[in-house]
Order: C-alpha cells, then structure tokens, then sequence
C-alpha cells in the first residue's frame, strides 16, 4: 500500500499537516517505547527509526531531520507505535449519562432515524461518486482510444506504427503522471485500493488523514486518471475507500477541512457511532463497484466489525441498497435506458445465460485444480508485490520518484501492450454482433480484427467481460497465454505505485485470461464433451480463482462473484474455489492486503489471539507502571504529563486514596488525552468556577465539537498560576473502565479487548489497585510465526 | 410455539425425563425467585407457576400436582427461572490453562482441522437427513393423491364425491394423527419449526431436550407426517432444527441417548464449542432447505450469534456448502439426473428467465406498497396466531386433546379445499407441456383441469411453483382471492398445533396467491404495458412480503430467496419489500419467532440494553446477597448449598481472607454448580488427597464426561464422615471471572455480557468484594414496552 512507501514523503511535507493536529505524533502512540528483549537481543530503537517523530514535535530539530538517510531500515517484525487507536467503547462518564438520562423515548427515536437517514445519504453520495468516475472515465477513455485507433489505421499501411507506439505510450504517461503527482504531493494516502486502511480503521487503528475531504477528492482524481491512462488496474477498489470517506463526513454533519459545520448529527461526534457509519460507507462503496449489496454487508463485516449488531447490519443493508440504486439509476440514463435497473454495478460481468452455465459433478474436481493453481499465482503475486514494496520503501520514497515510477510504468505498459499486439497474428472475424468497443484490424485481413487487441487495447472491465462472454474460439491459447504472463507481471509492479488504483480488476482479468485457456485446453482434450464447449465458464471460475488467491476473502467474494456474475448457479463452484485458493494460498504467503499492512507496522488485532498463548498473563502483556491521575489533581501535573514526548500516554487511570493515608490507591475511572486537553482549553480548574460562578458548566457539545481532532499540548497555554489550581475530573471520568486481574490470560484479555473495541484495559490487582494497562499494541505485539509464539518490537516508526 | 402447548404435558410425564438429568429444575432458574415491587403491585408466585418444578423434585408431591387446574393462569409480563442458561465463555480455571499451555501448535492445528471435518459431517448429515425428508414425502403424497383423484375420477360422474371428501379426510387425518402422536406423547419439543428453540439455544438459553437424537427423530418423523397429511406446513423449517440436533451429537463425538462414545471430539465438550457447531447446523439446515448456502450463514448470524469471526464464519459456510452439495447430489441420483447439481434446496422455485424478471423504476413503489400489505397481513396472521396460542396455553393442554386437535385441522383442511374446487368453476386449457403434476378435471370439459385444484391438491412446494411459473392468465382472479383467504385462516391456525411444521412455505404460498392476484389486477388496469404481462414477477414480490410481514428477517431472508430463486436481478426488489414489510409490520407486532420466544417467557437478550435505560446501574440490576464459597470450603456447607431448592443458585464466587480477620473478603475465582458436582462426586477432598496419595488427580475429562448431562445433587450420597471434610476450589474455579463495579450503568453491563455471552457476572466494589450477581434474567427483566422501560415479572414456571 502507498502508505508505506510515503513513510518517508509525508515527514518531508509542510507544515500544513502537523498544524492540522490530527496526525501529529503528540497524538500517536500510546505508550513510551520499551526496549524489548524478547528474541534474546536487545532491540534499541534507532534515530533513523525516531525521525519522523520528532521532527514535526521539535521544530528547532527540522534542519537535522532534513538530512536523513537514503535509505530506510526496514524491519517487518516491528509494529509501529505511532498509530493511536480508535475507542470503540463510550466514554460513559457523567456528562454523558446525563445526556442519555435526559433524553426521552422519543428522542432515541429519533436519533435512530436519523441514523438511517445518514445512511440513506452515505448510500446516494457513494453512488453518484462512483456514477461520476464511471461516466468519466468512460468518456476519457472513449476518447483516448479513439485517437490512438485512428492514429494506428493511418500508419498500419504506411508504416510508422512506433509514432502510434510513441503517442500511445506519452498520452498514458500524461495521465499516469497527472494522477501520481496529486496522490504524491497531495496526499499520499490515497494512493491504492485503499482497503488495507479501510480495514485497519475498522479494525480500531486511526490512521492519519484516512477519512478526510481531500483524501477523497484526491482518491477519485487519481483513479480517474490511473485507469485512463491504461495502468493494469481497476476502479473498484478505490470505492470502497470514497464510501468510507462519505459515512465519515456526512455523519459528522460537518466539514473540518471546508470549515462548515450544520450543527446537524452532533451525536454521531464518536469513535463508535463513527465506526458504524464508516462501515455503511465500505459497504456502499463496494456495492457500488460490483452491484453486490449483500456482497457489501458481508465485506464490512468479515473484514471490519467484531460485533455483529442486527439493526446496524440492516442500516448498512440499506446504504448499500441505495447506493447501488443510486448508481443504476444515474447509469441507466447516461445509457439512455432510464429507468431499467437491471444491470447494476460498475463491473458489470454481463449476462450470464443460465443454459450455458450449467456443470456436473465430475467438473468439480476441476475447480477445485483450478482453485489451487488460482492459490499458487495469487501467492506468488503476493511475494513479488512484498518485494517490490520492500525496495519501494528503501528506494523510492522521494515524491518525485515515485511520480517518475509510475510514469514509468504507464509508458512500458502501453509498450508491452503494443509490442503483444503487433507480434501477435491471432486474427478472428468480425462479427456483425460484436461486443468490441474498439477493434483493431492492424494486418489482419479485412473484417477481422486482432484478438490480443481485445485484451490490451480496452479498458480491463471491458477486457474482463469479452474474456466471459465471448464466443469459443474467439481467443488463440497463444495470445492468452501471452497475455496472462504479462498483465501478471505488470499488475504486480503496478500494485503498490503512488497512484489510486484498485487490484481487483487486474487480478480478476489474470484469471479471466488464464482460466479461459484452460477451458480451451480442456475442451481440445475431449473435443465432443459438449458440456466443456464454453470457456467463458472457465474464465469466470479462474478469475474467482485468481482473485481469491490475491486478496483471500472468502464468504464476501462469494457473494461479491455472484452477485456481479447475475447468476446464483455458480454459487458453489465458485465458493469451492475460493475456499481452494485461500486454502493454499495461505500455505505459502499472506494476502495481498494483510501483507501490506504487516509491512505498515500497524498494530492489528486478528480475530482471536494466537493459539499457543495461554501461559501469558495480563501481567506479562500489560505496559507498566502506569501514570496515573488523582480524582482532584494539580494542573500542573496534568499539564507535564501530557507535555512529557517521552511516554505519549493517551489513556490515565484516575485513582482515589480511601479514607486516610496508609490505604493504598483504588482505581475509580479512567481519563482520555483528548478529553483532558479540552479540560486544560476550557480551563475546567476548581479555584475559576468558585471565582467565576456564572460560568457556564462544560457540556458534552465541547468535547464534540473538538472532535476528532483535538488540538496538541504546545498549543494550549497555561500561565504559572494557573499550574497551581486543580481539576477534578470526577464528571468527565469513566467511572467504570473495564479492568481485568493479572492472572488472566491472554486469550481472555485479548476476548474482552476484540469484543468491545476498546483501547485501554486496566489491569488491577486483587485490592482494585492499578498495576498495569493493556492497549492495543501489547496484543498485537504477539503473533504466530513460523517457529510458534513470536513478540514483534516496539517502535516510534 | 408447541413448547408452550407443552407446558403442562411435561410434568405428566413420567419421570424417565427427570432421571435424565437435564431439564431437572435443580439445574434450572438461576437464582432464587424474587418478590418484586416493580410496577406497584406485587406478584406473588402462585400455587400453580411452581407446580412443573416441584413434581420433579419431590416424588412425595406428585400425587397432589396430579390434580392441577384445568386452566393455567398466563401472564406474559413474566419471565422464568426455569430457563438455564448456556456459558459461552470458556471456564479457564487451572486444569484448562494447564491442557492448553500442554498443547503443542501441531495440537491446535489438529484441533482445527477436527473443527473443518465436524463440519463437513454436520453438512453431509443434514443433507441426507434433508433428502430422505424430500424422498419419502414425495413418494408418499404421490400416492395419496393418486389414490384420491382416481377415486374423484371414478366418483365425478356417477356423484358420490362426499366418498371422495370422506377418503381425502380420512387419509389426511390419519397422517396428521400419526405425526401429532409421536410428537404429544414423545417429544413435545419436536412441535413446531424448532426456529425458535434454536434461536433461544443460540442467544445461550438453555431449552431442556431440544437437541437430542431422539427429538430429532420424532421431528423427522413428524414433519413427514404434517406435510403427506396435507396440512398448510412446509417441511423448510424443521430442517434448521433438524441441522442443529445433528451438530449437536456430531461435535460431541457420542450420544447420550444410545449410551454410545466414540472417545472423539472430546475437545468440543463444552458450551462454547458447541453453540459453535450448533450455528453451523442451523445454517446447513436453511442451505438445504432453500438451496441457499450464503443465506444459511447470514441466518445463522443474524438469528443466533453476536461475536462475529472469521474462521468460525467459513466452517459454517463450509457445513453450509456440503449440506446444499449432498442434498443436490442424491436428489439429482433420485430424479435420474445422476451429477447435475444446478437445481438445489428442498423448496425450489423453480427457473426464472431474465427476460419475464426485468422490472423498472415506476415498479419500485408498487413493491414498496406490497411490502406494506405483507407488513399488515403478517401482522394479523401473528396477532390470531398469538390469540390462539394463548387460547392453545389455557385449554389444549393434554396431548390427547391435541392429537384431536390436529387431527381436525387435518380434517376441515380437506372439507375445504375439497368445497373450494368443487364450488370453483375456473377451468383451463391443459397444455402440453404442462407443468400440474396431478390435475383434477372434475366438471370441467375434456382436456381442460380445474385451477382450484392446482393451489389446493398438491403439495405446498408445488402449489407455490405453479403460482410462480404458471403461464399470465392459468389462474381467475376469484380463484387466488378465495385461496389467499382460507389458506390464510387454515396457515394461522395450523402454526402452533402439536405437529412438526414450519411456516416458511406456507406464507409463501398465501403470498404468492395474493401477490399473483395484484399482478393480474395491475395488468387488467393497464393491459398495454407488456412490462406487467407476467403475474409470476408479482407472485414472488407478494411471497417475499408475505413471509417477511410474518417472520420479519431482512439480511438473511433476502439473500435466502435470491438464491432460491436462482436470479440475482430481483434482489433490489426483494430487499426492499422485506425492509418495507419489516417496518410496517413491527408497528402493530412482533415477528412470530419472537411472539412465541415471548410466550414461553424465556430470557432472551436482544441485541442492545433497551435505550432509555441509562439511569439503571448494576447495583439495581443484579442479585444480591449472593452466596459466595470460600476458596477450601467445608463439604457440608457445600452440600446444603447446592441442596437448598429455594435457592437453586448455578454460580458460586469464590472468595479469600486476606491475611487477618478484620480484613475483608475479595473475590477470587467463579465455580458453576456443575464443576461442584462433578467434585462432590469424585469426592476431591482435601483430607482423602491426603490419605490416598496414588489416588488419580481429577482431569478435564471428568468433566467432559459429566458434561452435558450433570446429576443432580440428590443422586450424590456425602457420608457424615465426609460433610467434615474440606474440598480445594483453587484448581477448579475460574480464577479470572468478569466483574464490573456497582456504578455500571446497564447498557455497559448488558453489552459486556451480551458480547462475550456470559453467564455470571460478579459485581464488586472498589474493594474488590463481592456485592452482588448479574444473571440472564436480570438483563432480559428489563424491556421497551409502550409506556417506556417495563419489568418483567420473575417466576419458577
């Protein structure tokens, strides 16, 4: 994923980010970095490792920081510490019961209401965005290969086919070069799919700037641009990642980055309802990319939520509804069928006939060989890709470079393309009822056409669906064979490049290509075998194959196939091989996705803990000691402990002595940075409210409206006086944290933690004295190796 | 649902069931019963509600319960203590921990390649017990049909068709007898579609015998019986009950009732595991019922679990997938169609053509608004369903009356359907390729049949086929209104007799007739629009709507008929039409599951704490004072606990001293009921560890073995000698229970709970000393009425 190659670009950006707040290091990382010495050697975190860190904390420290290393470090049994994570539990404290206690029937009600209403809109505005790349990028497209067809026809006779070559390869550079530059300057975020980072922040990770305006507005000018400019990548990818964006902005009712806020959904203002909406977006966006609702829902949950809600399910059932409506209602006018929503989706697998479709028993063997080969190439896929990041991160994490490597890429692609087409003497009819957008006569004869023209010279949506729908013998082996060695290596080098593009589409196309050959191939084995006479049902299944060996989902592509394919006949198959390629795909690497954001250093918690974990304790995971606050403490202290950049804690229990002195400290709450931060704003100090007694009380609205991102430390000021009153926080605690004893295992911690989303765990001993805290990165710190248990290293990184 | 129609039939059985071990009340109610003052008046635990629990306990009693009322007061503000609960956390107590901390990353990969094959069993089973249901119903009601039209045939001319009508009554209720018999008399909790048994199973309600071979037997037997006797059943919805007693004796690896272990799965003895393999189950059960893997799965989460993971999710899908694979595979051997595996599921609503399923935006409201109508007609259909049920509870409660009962039903079922053809004079051409498998020509002219006879002499699956496919214009309008109408009636007050049934096809069926009805009345008004030449599109619209206003799923029942139906184009549609059915229908009533889950007064917990009932903490929710043991306990005090009937606690915290005696207790560990059982009985005493010191330690088979059938107390004989002795609790409690301060407010509690799927929750002060207990019951007590937060009443019954 992009994020990783730009590890280096963003500490080189402006100001501009650090100013904004959120992203700043003062809010990343929970805890100090501790020196491990797990593996036997003593891990010391390095200064190349810390760079980034403190060059946006300590601007005097800029100008030793601009002359940073070439080449990065890498190690991928390290798990970042700068990623702050997302509270998924609610801050029940006293305001906020208030609140709730308030709050008639009625008025949850309609809080409910508007929930659906927002995901109403979530569901419209993903739908007209995906409606509007499509339409674009149709046209820009539609555009280009005109030009580049009549430019070819002119010189196929003539002979100066490598000016055709040469214009090909600089008008897909141009677009190429347009869509990296915005992603690599702009915001960097938005290069790829997206979904890793959609996964991370459904799974409680923040990552920086994942869910902003500009990341959007970013995101879909690239896609835009990548596609048109001929990269092997798709558009549906990135949908899911704009879907995501949508729910984070329209729930909030309000635009941090434009400066508008409607004083509308002020309730949604929190890690959790957040979260909920956020899903309903991924799940939009991908309803939206393949027409797949339910394929939509089933995402969101099998790659996000923990707890299964029903009426959540059902709200993110309806975004997602809409949002394919939406889509199919706008697309059905711009192709002057108003009204017909039968087609729905951006990838569109054609009609399937259901006559043709049909498979017996002794073909599931087959899937299944096909499902394994699908594995295998996914995993390779995957190793190739994993290197290729690996020296991305070391080598090419300068902006400008990585705008030159993917302008790169676009002029070999079109290179490749061209040189495929040129050699190739696959020529076939031309029917009357073609489904060719753009056929290429090149030296065929006249009323043919060249058939490895279909595969290249066209968009890969388009390629995709002649691969399954096409005639039997439309296609050569040869030029298939061709054509799936070398869009596999180009898909792999193009994943992973600084520009917003999906691995959807290109892996299905691999497996569109290489699975029609099979069916080729089986079919002139035993040629009176009527019922091998369509390859395109093998298309269809290498494609599933291939793409479940790349991205690994199961159940949600599933549905995602069968869904975009129109035709639940081939539900089975198509889970066999899925379940197949997973199955063996796993055996040799990880997916697509769980690769990058391992190499991300992103603390991620799976579904459950490691197998062999059992003989660790709460008391072996948790970070101690652990600062704590009094219920009534001096703002000073406060103020030092948030100031202190060695430890970053963002969670403190708050204690209370009982009675007199020699009674030890009992737990009673729990208080967030953020919420202290605000405190210090509003300057909540016990000595001002006796002084000032009109003052008006702090409402839960504060917190909101400084929600998400609230301001660092440095920018509050507090006078020397001031450092001598005292806060109480006893109204702004959670009075009840969840906290477990040190005996418990880690599996049980990690249950409890999985379950409820949360990001602080107190662990206290049998007194209700505070011992230690579980956060988010000492259960991700375990994960099982190839040797057993294994402890990744802590970093600032 | 017949478990209430049961209620009384239980306890006049004889004591087999109590001897048993399960469902005895000293397992059950898991707190004392309070007297509550909730609501201002209190209600006092009558004569009557403890009469089922006191029979069982004291043999002395029997005689005097033998003369119970006639009539037993139903109050359904009343929640029972009779419901034990299930424990889906794991007991992680020393002997646990040790096992896993033993067990190699080779133990945990075997463990988990045992999960996959338990589920490939649980998926072929359920497929084979799906295929002997479809088999033998089909061969039997062939020839019951056969038999009766030629009798009609011989009887049409000559006019003694009351013969006919007497033959056709007389079989079908010899059938219905047969099946309400074995259901009355042996298994009562075999009645009914088993829906919402499994449910409550699956939320972690404890439903006495529901997943035992021999339910499963009766329910097979039963289902066929219901459907060959011609009753308004379908035999969909037992399958899901029938796919859940499957993984339940599969996992477990041997069966209680044959007194049969195969030493296998011993792993999977245990609560958690086994719900696991349960959800499995149900979702093959759906999958081979509807063809509809994908659907089984979502059934299975939206209906049953709240912790959602991944792994766990693809073993469903996987059971699911085998189950559909099996079935299809011996049906397409039965239908000598050997290896064609395209027409899957029990129910199959046979091809729809893309061409007749194309459906426009003008179309959308008049979807919505047939929603509305399936919302309003399934709304009455369980308000008369829920009268009857209450009627049902209060006066048909000996089985003989029911066997009566059903055989009556069975009976005007007949008169009806016979009266409706004779009176029907809608004759239509009989085609040849028609589809009518047994058509009636009665007083229609020569090759032509009577329509009537289509709806009403045939199987539901057929008639629900026909309604579908049937060429625009087979059916009169008169002839669905009059069907819609009795078949409406006969379907409500079929639900709820003492048979094995479900409800599924039979609101298809009325669904599909008055859907039909509005299609052709669509056409009639505007005979031009060729769009609405096909009544059949409508058919499927009102089927949906009908069955979703009834039972009121969305996620899953979309998905469910999209894949029955084969034909993805129609699930827009078919979404919103649940949606719309689901919102209108939940404004005058409940869906039918949760009618009768409500009826039978089970503590079910919703999704979320009611929403306005912030102001609720623990201290006012839980149990208190709770009976706590110390860590090494006398026996004597054990024994008087566990014997103390009023009491009939399951969970024990344990507490310790510390150092000296002013100190107070804190908590320290959980024990269950049945661990102290399983002690007392290996007589783990302190002092005979002692004298016996080869003496064998107690292992976690012991109680794998005991599981799930724990003795009762009673049967457990503790000598003078012994009651003197101490027991050690430190190896065997759970070390590490959950806890929760007092100032919890109830939504926090309930989600703790609800996510983790607790069965005691300990509540602490900040002293870490026990003050209380939350249990299921105290949870479900509170629930949204209509005037805001309402209590639930608690009693033995």
């Amino acid at each position: 994923m992009a994020n990783i190659t730009k590890k280096v670009s963003w500490s080189s950006r402006t100001d501009e980010s650090a100013a904004a707040g959120e992203g700043t290091p003062l809010l990343n990382g929970s805890e100090q970095p501790r020196q491990l010495s797990g593996g036997g050697t003593t891990f010391q975190i390095g200064r190349f490792d810390t760079l980034d860190l403190e060059e946006e904390i300590t601007t005097e420290e800029q100008d030793s920081a601009r002359g940073r290393p070439k080449e990065i470090p890498h190690n991928e049994k390290l798990l970042s510490l700068k990623y702050e994570s997302l509270d998924y539990d609610n801050i029940e404290n006293q305001l906020f019961l208030e609140e709730e206690r308030r709050m008639s029937f009625m008025g949850f009600r309609c809080l409910e209401i508007s929930r659906w209403v927002v995901c109403g809109l979530i569901g419209f505005l993903t739908g007209l965005i995906a409606c509007f790349i499509d339409i674009v990028v149709e046209e820009l497209a539609g555009i280009k290969y005109q030009v580049i067809k009549e430019n070819i026809v002119k010189f196929t006779e003539t002979g100066g086919l490598s000016i055709s070559l040469i214009l090909w390869a600089v008008l897909n550079s141009s677009f190429v070069m347009l869509g990296a530059i915005i992603v690599a300057f702009f915001e960097p975020i938005a290069a790829g799919s997206g979904i890793p980072q959609i996964k991370c922040y459904l799974n409680g990770v923040k990552i920086p700037r994942v869910v902003r305006l500009k990341t959007l507005v970013v995101k879909v000018c690239g896609v835009i641009c990548s596609v048109v400019g001929g990269l092997a990548v798709g558009k549906e990818g990135p949908m899911i990642h704009s879907g995501a964006v949508v729910a984070a902005g329209v729930s909030q009712g309000r635009s941090t980055s434009l400066k508008r806020d409607f004083k509308i959904f002020e309730y949604f203002r929190r890690d959790t309802e957040k979260r909920d909406f956020v899903s309903a977006g991924a799940a939009a966006g991908v309803s939206a990319a393949f027409g797949a609702p339910v394929g939509g829902v089933l995402f969101s949950l099998e790659e996000g939520a923990s707890f299964w809600n029903q009426m959540l399910t059902w709200r993110i059932f309806f975004a997602s509804m809409i949002s394919t409506f939406t889509l199919n209602f706008f697309l059905s006018i711009y192709h002057n069928k108003t009204g017909d929503l039968s087609n729905p989706g951006l990838i569109n697998f054609g009609r399937f006939e259901s006559e043709s479709m049909e498979y017996n028993l002794y073909e599931i063997p087959l899937f299944i060989a096909m499902g394994a080969i699908g594995g295998i190439l996914g995993a390779l896929f995957n190793i190739l890709n994993y290197w290729l990041t690996i020296f991305r991160i070391r080598y090419v994490h300068r902006p400008c470079l990585q705008v030159m490597e993917a302008m790169l890429v676009a002029a070999v692609t079109a290179t490749v393309s061209f040189t495929m087409i040129y050699f190739s003497n696959d020529c076939q009819p031309l029917d009357q009822d073609h489904t060719e957008e753009y056929p290429l006569q090149l030296f065929c004869a006249d009323g043919e056409y060249n058939s490895m023209a279909t595969a290249f010279f066209n968009t890969p949506e388009r390629s995709v669906r002649s691969l399954f729908h096409n005639q039997p013998g439309t296609y050569n082996p040869l030029t298939l064979g061709c054509f799936t060695l070398t869009y596999f290596f180009l898909a792999c080098w193009t994943y992973g490049l600084s520009v917003s593009a999906g691995v959807f589409i290109p892996s299905l196309l691999i497996g569109a290509a290489w699975g029609r050959l099979c069916g080729i191939l089986l079919a002139s084995i035993k040629p009176d075998a009527s019922i091998w006479a369509d390859p395109g049902k093998y298309a269809l299944i290498g494609a599933a194959a291939q793409l479940g060996g790349i991205v690994r989902m199961t159940l949600s592509l599933t549905v995602i196939m069968v869904e975009a394919t129109g035709n639940v006949t081939y539900g089975l198959p198509i889970m066999l091989v899925l379940m197949t390629a997973k199955i063996v795909g796993d055996y040799f690497q990880e997916g697509l996705y769980d690769i990058h954001i391992k190499l991300q250093s992103v603390p991620f918690l799976h579904w459950e803990a490691p197998a062999t974990s059992h003989w660790l304790t709460a008391r072996e995971v948790m970070s101690s000691p652990v600062t704590c606050l009094n219920r009534i403490e001096k703002v000073g202290t406060i103020v030092d402990i948030l100031s202190n950049t060695s430890t970053n804690h963002n969670g403190f229990p708050v204690v209370v002595q009982v009675s007199n002195n020699d009674e030890p400290e009992k737990l009673c709450g729990l208080i967030l940075r953020s919420q202290l931060i605000v405190l210090l704003k509003h300057k909540v100090f016990v000595e001002l409210a006796r002084s000032r007694l009109t003052q008006r009380k702090l409402q839960l609205k504060d917190f909101r409206d400084a929600y998400p991102r609230f301001p660092p430390i440095q920018s509050i000021h507090v006078s020397q006086d001031e450092r001598e009153c005292m806060m109480d926080l006893t109204e702004f605690m959670n009075p009840t944290p969840y906290t477990v004893p040190q005996e418990t295992s880690l599996p049980r911690v990690f249950k409890l933690f999985r379950a409820l989303g949360l990001r602080h765990l107190v662990v206290v001993d049998d007194e209700n004295r505070v011992v230690g805290l579980v956060t988010r990165k000492d259960l991700a710190r375990y994960h099982l190796g190839k040797h057993g248990l294994e402890e990744l290293q802590l970093a600032q990184t």
